[in-house]
């Protein structure tokens, strides 16, 4: 239920993946995100301003969707409750700039600040529907 | 705020699209989904047994994202509350079936039913962060 099976890991190299929050009136908001995955945890670095990170400090339980850009009709989807902690000194920004060939900084005005979201997914759907 | 700039209109000629509902226990579920887009309008065709549809029984508030498969850092987020109607005899399952080559009726088990979602944007996110 919370395995990802080798049909699907490829696309945990995927550049982007679909971050969905639910907002404070119920609603859920779909954005794009970089992201990194290690030792079954999904990573993402979010500034702290952005709604999306309101919305999981609120309300942690997310989904993530990767889905496989030469064929759509195959993807993952991974619940979870997000874990947020804050990631004043950007280390672990810099990890996703350095995947990315990105300055994190230069996403940032003054004064916002990097937290780090961890997704360990509680449960795993690895969709295929053929083409 | 809710009007698809030209910049974005070729997306929505996509061919799937992830659709954002919410769970009863508050979590974002989320899905690839075939889609109509017809005088500001994205009708969905749905098997009425599905969660998803489930979900928009309890909770219209839902979103989709149509994602540029050439350029993940383009994509149009769309939000909206789902409005449901019967749809019985098929005639809009046909109408998907026909833009997708597909005969609906085949993913259905015997006793299942088809509903059309409508969603009216009244909100646009236009996202495009460069690549």
């Amino acid at each position: 239920m919370n395995v990802i099976p080798d049909s699907h890991r490829d696309l945990l190299d995927t550049q982007c993946a679909t971050l969905a929050t639910v907002g404070p009136d119920g609603r859920p908001q779909l954005s794009e995100v970089w992201f990194l995955f290690t030792e079954d945890t999904v990573r993402i670095s979010l500034n702290s301003s952005r709604q999306k990170t309101k919305n999981l400090m609120r309300r942690p339980p997310c989904s993530l969707l990767i889905l496989d850009l030469a064929n759509p009709y195959r993807y993952l989807e991974l619940r979870g409750d997000a874990e947020l902690s804050p990631d004043g000194d950007y280390s672990f920004a810099d990890q996703v700039g350095a995947k990315y060939g990105a300055n994190l900084r230069d996403h940032d005005r003054p004064g916002e600040k990097r937290v780090v979201v961890r997704l360990r997914p509680t449960r795993v759907n690895a969709v295929n529907m053929g083409g």
